[in-house]
């Protein structure tokens, strides 16, 4: 999964700060699992608690005083070394969507103090409200979430969407008001990552059937495949019908934008609910690409519209469609999206404005110009290669 | 696996045609998925039929109803949710294999006519002559395929040479009725897209045996290997002794055709076997490239060899090899193999001839020498690097 | 893991090199299956044998007779045929960790011979010591190798520095005794190849489990995760610290220290345990590669380093953390690693300087410096593109 995330970002950046993207990916994945050891996994699954806060100590149970002193009733049929590996994956994925979000311009140790904050307390607080048990499954209709439409991708697409706004746009991008094209250096490295993504969200929204029912299991592969395909088809004929090009990138969010989409209700949707839970997603991401443009936000990567927009568009589809659909259920939904998006705003706000208050959050002008690879990580992503200059 | 196939594709032909291939494979991967849910299944798994065609309804059924309602006997073990994903990848594959082959000179919008028609139609109503209880599988001595040498990938290679044969070679392909190498611009791709495609065959021909059954899976696991790795070293054997150069290219079809030729049988053979038929795909693979060559009919990525000539060869080792092997084992392999080039060599000339006719399939001159990526999709696939012209 | 090992090893080695690489690791994959069916497993799992060498046969039998035959007490819960499957990806990798080492001068030729007589002979009769009963098995104290940091990765390391040490280092690499970096050529794709080979070492470890025991294999997935994300950290923030840089590929290096440290007993160790383990082997992957650069051996892609030094820190861990700590275990380690050590680099030297004698083992001055490619294959990787040339 963080594979596709980072040929994904790679490939739809610039060749000047590959070395960057690849450092701060592995750095994510690395941290954050020491740091889910440390905190987060006891801060999101912290047994009783009074459902807003809870903390269970630090690092990991054994698995015999684990099985006594936790109650991680949501994690039946799974060990609990499989529900650490599992969970502390997901977290890390949460500030790999900022990553690709403030490419090209933010500086590396501002990001990596974000990130340690994010994946290390935001991210499993948000998660305790529902995974945990706390007052969003209290509800009297509780917030559904299957696999993260709201606590994976939108947690990080509201992070994405105010790092982006206070970093403000990379130099180039709008000219006259008018966005331009930054084109990705590596298509075929960007296509491999949705293809690998794809295939990772089998594990992702497999998995979170945490048991091992066949029937329920290959249902969800079923509705995950199908949303992504629709997703996808939809978008390219949408984005071909109102730019008349064949884009393949507008294609690969589609796919994206389908996956996240369903990833909400991946388990209580029929084959029609899927498709037609992708499609939309499928034209939401070519309007929100262009609408995100319109407010002269600078994603160099689209995370935005995929994870944000189809994040919320996948949450609200649970009280539309499928086995859980009505009114209270919608009601909760909001609930839900709403709670995320005022303690991740807040939250994002504080530690991206705090430092750029303090060590500052951009790199020079020089520095975007010539590349952060060459300033950052004294490294070229391709020395043998020669290059445009761009 | 698709990944294995658009990484090879695009790994042996040339950088401006790039974008062009992935938008295919992407376009076969969703729209596949889409065709096989709303008929493809269906018409390859109709249950009671007459053995040639049948339907059994638009879309998937509930889990509940299928159960009753279709006669899946060639999938126990499976959830009717595993049999669809399962068979609807293997859908996509064959029209992935005539991607390949029209691959620098193909006009999109025809392809993806073909595609819809030969995905949606063409293969499942093939299938279901053997794989859904048609007359191949009533035979008194049914014809054998355990994972698709025929009903895949001869399916996708009766329909590469046709397309190659309408459609006409690359320009400078044949220089005074010669041959010329038209090198791929990105072989690390290229291999990368054959080591997944072996791990994805792992997948193939693992999960054809259809149960959970360790000791049969592992087995399938193992001659699959070996006829791969007995292919790559018999096909680089061959081609040094012939070229005096080792070629990197041959020892992955090599490899490819090993795999081809091995899984019509690959649950029936000792491992003995297995090397005998992977490396006599290894022979086959050598000699067919040029043979193929020799017929003027230009195959950028040697898909008809791979796919068309090993398919068959694995098709009728099934009767000449392993648990099966006998006079009337030959003679019905030798059915199956003629039933399917019949059926698909005529269906794939009329779509491909009608549309040759009607909107035409090869790009003009211009755009096959400026590349299709700057024509169709007005991108380029490596916008950072410096290029060569050819 | 193969895929992981080409695209590491290719990403960190000149393009003009590139062919050769993959060229290598093909051959390594499919001759070490072939060469591990036909005498190598029969080598390792000799049944009843003297200890140090027993032979049970040329060929794989069938199943039924192999459970009479042979004596696979320690493949409990694994079928004949999965178990020789992930015994021979083991043995091929041993030699894959020397075509690193070697990369950019070797000849192709006795490099193939080479990994014949090292993967055929030399690491299936090393593995009967241990994994097929032999005397390291039965010492009071037995020896503990869970997965391989010596039987594996040390069998590979050992001989990766005699050749390095009798090849002599690349053209330019030591400067007036000072090494010079000669950068790699494509930076994403050996970060891929690091997560491929992470994901790859689930395999492996989880695999070597050789049950179905959710609990322990979930234990093994988290250790090996933590202490592959320490490894990563810490060498990050000593060669930082060091060097004033933040260098991707010590990150890289630190984590794949990580994993071969855990490897030896990742399923004895406790999360903390885990941790500590990496973050040491974090520490040496730094300071191995200053001291490796100072005794003037070139190791192009850090093999010794990885796979040697961090193997030999795994198995003496396995004696000072986690279930089996204690003075007799400790000991039990050395002997392991010191007979490992003896065997190895006399068998290494022998092949190797046989070879040097007879046909010779480095490239000519002028194929070096054009690069490998164009000589031993005539082919280029990247055609389409323009290069620098160094």
């Amino acid at each position: 999964m963080h594979l596709g995330f980072a040929f994904l970002e790679i490939g739809l950046t610039r060749q000047k700060n590959t070395i960057n993207i690849l450092f701060k990916n592995i750095f994510i994945i690395t941290i954050g699992l020491l740091l889910y050891c440390l905190v987060g996994f006891n801060l999101m699954y912290p047994g009783e608690f009074n459902g807003f806060l809870g903390f269970a100590g630090i690092g990991l149970d054994s698995p015999l005083t684990a099985e006594g002193a936790l109650d991680l009733t949501y994690n039946e049929g799974y060990t609990y070394w499989t529900d650490f590996l599992f969970q502390g994956m997901f977290a890390a994925t949460a500030a790999t969507i900022v990553s690709g979000a403030v490419a090209e311009r933010m500086k590396i140790v501002p990001f990596m103090i974000f990130t340690i904050f994010y994946v290390g307390l935001v991210y499993p607080i948000a998660g305790s409200w529902k995974w945990g048990g706390g007052f969003l499954q209290t509800l009297e209709t509780p917030f559904y979430d299957f696999a993260g439409s709201t606590l994976v991708h939108s947690v990080g697409g509201w992070a994405a969407i105010i790092a982006v706004w206070l970093l403000g746009s990379r130099i180039g991008k709008f000219k006259d008001g008018k966005p331009q094209a930054i084109p990705g250096h590596n298509i075929p490295l960007a296509t491999a990552g949705v293809l690998v993504l794809w295939l990772g969200w089998f594990g992702f929204n497999g998995g979170s059937v945490l048991s091992a029912d066949p029937g329920l299991t290959s249902l969800v592969l079923v509705t995950t495949c199908l949303a992504a395909a629709a997703g996808g088809v939809v978008a390219m004929l949408v984005s071909t019908a109102m730019y008349k090009n064949l884009d393949l990138t507008m294609f690969l969010n589609g796919i994206l934008g389908g996956l996240v989409g369903i990833t909400a209700g991946a388990d209580q949707m029929s084959p029609t609910d899927a498709i037609i839970i992708g499609a939309v997603a499928g034209v939401i991401i070519v309007l929100a690409v262009r609408f995100i443009d319109s407010l002269r936000l600078d994603d160099p990567v689209g995370a935005i519209a995929v994870h944000l927009v189809c994040g919320i568009w996948g949450t609200l589809a649970v009280g539309i469609f499928g086995e859980l659909a009505g009114v209270d259920q919608f009601i909760s939904q909001l609930i839900g999206v709403g709670s995320y998006a005022v303690f991740c705003i807040v939250t994002a706000f504080i530690i991206i404005f705090t430092l750029k208050k303090t060590i500052g959050i951009r790199v020079s002008e020089k520095e975007e110009i010539e590349g952060l690879d060459a300033h950052e990580h004294g490294m070229d992503a391709y020395p043998d290669f020669r290059l445009n200059e761009h």
